[in-house]
């Protein structure tokens, strides 16, 4: 166990993270002060005595990873990152919570630099750090699998600051569960368990043992209270040791439950709710500056002395950073094949040839596009080796399953099912929808890997906190959300999505992606692969459609244009019967064949009606104005959307003159064949409601 | 502990609920016979010989609550109603699953008569469950609160049979940990532990110790092990046994967990995950029914003597409910105001003078609509014993406590903020929206009560499983969202919603209720509670905002509309400057106040804008075609919506001339005031679209 030096510099300079919280949220006038002062000396003693990470690189994949799950206490990490020499300076502390500042009121991934995720919103932090220690074994298992445990360059640890609220959401409960499972070694959760929420302190709503709770998922518990001997004494050695243990621990995840009391050692507000959320105030500040011998007079004061201290952080960091690239030099020698893997890796990059290793299908085979999935996550696997993934419980509806692939898991929970292997590549996230968006969101922003889950699109709801937080940065992970319409038939109105599709369409930066037939959902899933920004979700029938038959380029005469259109969004599937469209249907997904059959119908009336498959709006939405021109030209004002679920969103394409084939209520548990008589998700709606389009021009 | 009576014709019913369950999935061809196999005998014991119903009458308020938290598993529910008489036969059990039939692929409330609850979603039963318990617990204390424990006509039980997706599932955590915080002993849940989900053996997935962690939520636990001698031993003595402890621990939840097999004694399927979601086919069910004992050619055979004994149950429960009758007779007499209140609460209506009560907000001075709902809800308390609720650790922020109220939670967890009462009517559900949304529902369908909670409008998305199962089920619970938009400034992005408004009004019979100032948001509130239908979320300011001075009826010449308006969605708050507008501006909320401001901007220029409120566009949508079109005449067609998130909902509505001032991108970390003015949520920006919508005419 590693001896922890610290000096009285040490102790002055977690006094100082506390002044400068106060100071911050002071100066803005709103903000958390308190949970950053208490938790001062837990932040200094991971980033300056425990974490191996480079300050000056925030991308060295060797770095263990810090995750705040108590994102609003960004100051923690600030106020590190400052001490530290991350790149944050005192004038940026100055401007905590304004616009265009590098210190927003929670820490944003891809705003402010060694960010690792974006948190605020509870519970996310701590479940998706599962996914951070999830990404690090398989990554392990791809580059360096035989490494004895502790020495590969590929092995790093997952810190996490987590607090009440994290452990009271239920996606933490999720994700911890599975961490337990998983027995990951590597994760390190310190619980600041200081008993202060909004509501003042947590007995009004949380009385549980938190400890038999991790237990019960089989995580290694450790307490440090520092209450414990009636004073408060903040007991650093105590807590680094605990620190060390769990490290020791390469069976399980750790949980420190470190008992503080927020806002120590603020005069009136320690222990109280006051402080949690707002500004301590100017006399309670000048109270606490004089408890710590600091000048009551001045804020933002920091000794150099105690700048000069921390900033050699950077150099012990480069100096760890540069004994790592040593050791990866070692294994690139040894591995040059999987270097090459990490190199492309590592550049984004995928392999050559992936396109060619797309199934294609031919027409006159009906297949639902689930199976057609299926059948393209098999072939994509064969030649990306970083692809991976799963389904919470569903593996055999989404056939989302890796064939050749081991599951994800310790060996001893194999089953007669499923093989389990640590570096398998078939996830099982049991039914759990929100902690595997989470867990992939760790996933993705661990990096190097292409990870994707699956679900029923109705349990996207289940999923949203996580999947809005992908959205917001940017961090491609994709889903696999099969059963997309009330055509999944028997199950029901609670199984059955309705307003989905629209729902997650209204998320910013978000993709919704909804083949047409087999061919598209193959082009789909390249297509994602390819963007490599920004999550995606895909979502798929459960019924069987017809394959196109399709010609190689753009629609012309009666050729139906290339599946490869797919990535613009929305394309030209079948031109209108003499190539200039009186009216024009838009569809998604398996709602696409009733537009081509609409289109027949109406070529025996002599109206000649263009069908553009859109299997994703957002992809859409990017493409020129010439190109979006050229698929829904502005004179052609009679259209017509067909979607099984809500029109909401298709009255900004339709227009004023615009018809929406759609369904605007629950479903009902029936044959999807009846469902979609019933509902009228019709030939005969479509064409009915193309003539009125046109009757209203 | 009452003993029990099982005899050779109860083993005859449920073995004959088993070859239903094969049979009812068999002729539909798809379903889940596994579950509803073995868990035979528990459902019968709980429907035959535990609890206490009245089969003729599922309005009974003192009837025991049953709650199939496995949904999936609708024949355990539809068998026992045919069984017992409650309504369905056996014409019913053959229609599953198919177009208009009583037995859907889940159990429905309101579709089927006797389901407490629409259940399906995993998870969600269980969780409210709870809120049933909290239902049972407050009427108590509203009518009865000083009866001896287990005395009064108001005291039952809420039996819940759950099983393994219900255990993964985070909303379940989150509920059970507030069961056992209040101690919630009329709590009972069997949670059949078959250790078989659809990816199969749990083991892959699932391997924490779910004993051990209803220990740590204070529940008591107890395992009844059918499996335990080697052999499969459905020892319904020992069930039964623990049941009755159960209802005896009366200061805690309790947990049975039974360890069966699935789809015992089906041949070869028992035990796996092909019997959990697929028909057995012919040859398994041919082997099941000659284990049993009965006759393999034939379907849907009921031993006549069968469907006698167990039809018994009509009479038992028609004697129980005449007994309790009786018992209620009583407390009437002793209590003849709470027996008004109780009538009245019983007919759904609200007390005379309410509208009376709403506080009268002055214009001249900002408030915002937050502060007033404050305001109201305290009003409304005076006057409405039956209105209860609290918020998600958010209480100062969403100002939904009733200051006159105690705390609802068991009087040992009063702090030095609150004060416990196991009859209070301020909620705390600690940080847990979902498991708020999903114990609210069961507040409501409990019955008799009016509860809210409140969070932040972000996480909404927390809550959205539970939103959707109300609006299914058409169950007034009512969310009270504050912080509705970027204006709640600092917090950033990850707290700002942008597309939650429009994702929310996408749920089919959902209400989002955005009052533009303190007294609509007064009417906002009475009409909620006076619709009593379908839940609703009333979408709140943080920002201080106008007051508009205002008239008494419609709005005319220079005088603003009343705010009495609110109640047909919306209205027209201010009208265009002699009397016929130009162009219209459509606003909710806190945007309203940017519409009457680019009114008179525009009026300086000799364009004639009318201000339209709208709070719901849900209730707007319910009016008559004449109402709408004086509101938003056809004729007019340059129009403006200005609402801080999306566009998306708004462009069916100001139409292919109209525009938008909106959000379409993540919010940011900075004041309001800031914000508004860098996103374009601006008067000037409100000018410039209303004369870019009438130069588009």
């Amino acid at each position: 166990m590693a001896d922890l030096q610290w000096e009285s510099i040490d102790k002055k300079a977690v006094d100082t993270v506390r002044v400068l919280a106060a100071d911050a949220v002071e100066k803005v006038g709103n903000g958390h002060p308190g949970t950053a002062m208490s938790l001062a000396p837990a932040a200094y003693l991971l980033f300056q005595k425990v974490m191996r990470r480079d300050p000056s690189d925030s991308t060295w994949i060797g770095r263990d990873r810090f995750i705040l799950s108590v994102g609003h206490s960004s100051l923690t990490q600030y106020i590190q990152f400052y001490l530290g020499g991350y790149g944050l300076e005192l004038e940026d502390l100055e401007a905590l919570r304004t616009w265009g500042s590098k210190t927003p009121g929670h820490p944003e991934y891809g705003h402010t630099d060694g960010i690792e995720i974006t948190t605020g919103p509870l519970g996310q932090g701590l479940a998706s750090s599962v996914g951070f220690a999830y990404a690090s074994r398989f990554e392990r298992g791809l580059l360096d699998p035989d490494a004895a445990p502790g020495t590969s360059p590929f092995d790093h640890f997952v810190y996490v600051i987590a607090g009440d609220g994290d452990m009271q959401e239920g996606v933490t409960s999720e994700a911890a569960s599975l961490a337990g499972h998983q027995q990951l070694g590597n994760l390190i959760a310190i619980y600041d368990s200081n008993q202060i929420s909004i509501e003042d302190d947590t007995n009004i709503a949380f009385t549980e043992d938190v400890h038999k709770r991790f237990l019960a998922y089989d995580w290694d518990v450790q307490v440090v209270d520092w209450k414990k001997t009636g004073q408060y004494v903040e007991d650093v050695a105590e807590l680094h040791d605990a620190i060390e243990r769990a490290k020791g621990v390469t069976d399980k995840p750790s949980l420190i439950i470190l008992k503080t009391i927020i806002a120590w050692p603020s005069p009136t507000k320690q222990g109280s709710g006051k402080s949690h959320g707002s500004a301590l105030g100017k006399d309670e500040i000048a109270g606490l500056k004089r408890f710590l011998e600091f000048d009551p007079e001045k804020s933002f004061d920091v000794d150099p002395a105690v700048l000069e201290h921390t900033r050699k952080a950077v150099e012990r960091g480069q100096a760890q950073h540069a004994e790592w690239n040593e050791q990866l030099a070692v294994w690139a020698e040894a591995n040059p094949e999987k270097k090459a893997l990490l190199d492309r890796m590592l550049a984004g990059e995928l392999p050559e040839g992936l396109e060619d290793a797309l199934p294609v299908f031919e027409p006159g085979k009906d297949v639902s596009t689930r199976a057609a999935s299926g059948k393209v996550i098999n072939a994509i696997a064969e030649v990306l080796p970083e692809f991976w993934g799963g389904s919470a419980d569903l593996a055999e509806s989404n056939l989302t399953t890796i064939a050749s692939g081991k599951s994800f898991v310790p060996t001893e929970w194999s089953t007669h099912e499923w093989s389990g292997d640590p570096y398998g590549r078939v996830l099982h996230f049991g039914i759990r929808e929100h902690a595997m968006g989470a867990i992939l969101n760790g996933i993705v922003l661990h990096g190097n890997t292409r990870p994707f889950g699956g679900t029923f699109l109705i349990f996207s709801d289940y999923m949203r906190p996580a999947v809005r937080l992908a959205a917001l940065m940017k961090a491609p992970a994709t889903y696999v959300w099969t059963h997309d319409s009330v055509a999944l038939g028997e199950d029901g109105p609670t199984h059955q999505p309705i307003e989905q599709l629209t729902a997650l369409r209204a998320i910013p930066d978000f993709s919704v992606v909804r083949p047409a037939d087999a061919n598209e959902t193959a082009y789909a899933w390249l297509t994602i692969l390819q963007r490599f920004s920004g999550p995606a979700g895909i979502a798929l029938s459960r019924q069987n459609l017809p394959v196109f038959e399709r010609g190689d380029g753009d629609a012309t005469g009666e050729t139906f244009a290339s599946a490869k259109n797919v990535a613009k969004g929305a394309y030209v599937l079948a031109e209108a019967p003499g190539g200039t469209p009186d009216v024009i249907f838009i569809a998604t997904g398996s709602e696409v064949q009733i537009a081509v059959e609409a289109r027949e119908v109406l070529r025996g009336e002599g109206i000649n009606a263009r069908v553009v498959s859109a299997p994703s709006l957002e992809w859409f939405d990017e493409q020129s104005d010439e190109y979006k021109e050229s698929v829904l030209p502005k004179a052609v004002k009679a259209r017509v959307s067909i979607e099984a679920g809500i029109a909401l969103g298709w009255q900004g394409i339709v227009g004023d003159a615009g018809r929406s084939v759609s369904i605007e209520h629950f479903g009902a548990s029936a044959d999807y064949k009846t469902l979609f008589e019933k509902f009228g998700m019709t030939t005969d709606a479509a064409v009915a409601a193309a003539k009125d389009s046109l009757a209203a021009l």
